[in-house]
């Protein structure tokens, strides 16, 4: 049986996210799961998302791609930090306050990327997720985001 | 006749971005224009660019629109510096470095998207461009862009 992700646990009502929305049928609809004390997401983007410079992804998408993750990891680490285990009940659901991308190097296009985040801190309804973002073994992206927890949400 | 945007002006190497180029025909094909000292691209995404909130536009969208402004900004803003006018000579394209973005209120979806750039500061290769995105008379988003002229176009 597929482990089930972090998004599959999102409400209905919060599911149509473009980038991780289940049931957004148009949208990249990425998964997140933890490992260990880090949150990971793997993702082959279409070939259309072609950035400025050929052969590259668009960085457009990498951003959305560490805001969706981050916005996954912040509703999982919650619910762990309040002693739930994934399925126990619905994921809250939280917004991008802000986002810091650092662009190292260009992403190759037609390979796997890979995000891998940590919880840097939860305080409150806001947590700061930090995120790695890799192809072909190197880290070619690095993000911060500030979450914060949906108020109609609770 | 209509105006030409900036974006027309990027060589053909350099035009397939999904959030700019005007030969992705899959991508979304933002358009910029000087107004003054400032940028300005208007936009209607299309009703799938759902965000994690119901009625609201997807953060990541907002993102590329803020990313790929910028990068057209600064081109443009080069091309000027250097004396030259639009369609003089084919525009040089940068790449992004870093972003930063605050997300101050939710988008409302449906609605036209307003974005104004100001450069910031001109420094060898390097150009900062502030943006700040609009809906309904509002500023929705703000972002800060660093971007880096591509070195194999010169």
């Amino acid at each position: 049986m597929e482990e089930k992700a972090f998004q599959d646990f999102y409400p209905d009502e919060f599911a149509h996210c473009y980038g991780c929305g289940r049931l957004n049928k148009d949208g990249l609809q990425i998964k997140s799961y933890w490992d260990g004390e880090e949150s990971v997401c793997r993702y082959v983007p279409e070939p259309f998302f072609t950035g400025g410079f050929p052969g590259y992804f668009y960085g457009g998408l990498i951003s959305s791609l560490i805001d969706c993750h981050s916005a996954a990891t912040a509703s999982a680490a919650k619910l762990r930090e309040d002693g739930h285990a994934l399925g126990d009940i619905p994921l809250s659901r939280y917004v991008t306050a802000s986002l810091k991308i650092d662009f190292l190097k260009p992403t190759p296009m037609g390979k796997p990327i890979e995000l891998r985040s940590r919880v840097l801190e939860i305080k409150g309804r806001k947590i700061i997720v930090s995120t790695a973002l890799s192809a072909e073994g190197e880290i070619r992206a690095k993000g911060e985001a500030i979450m914060v927890l949906i108020p109609e949400n609770r």
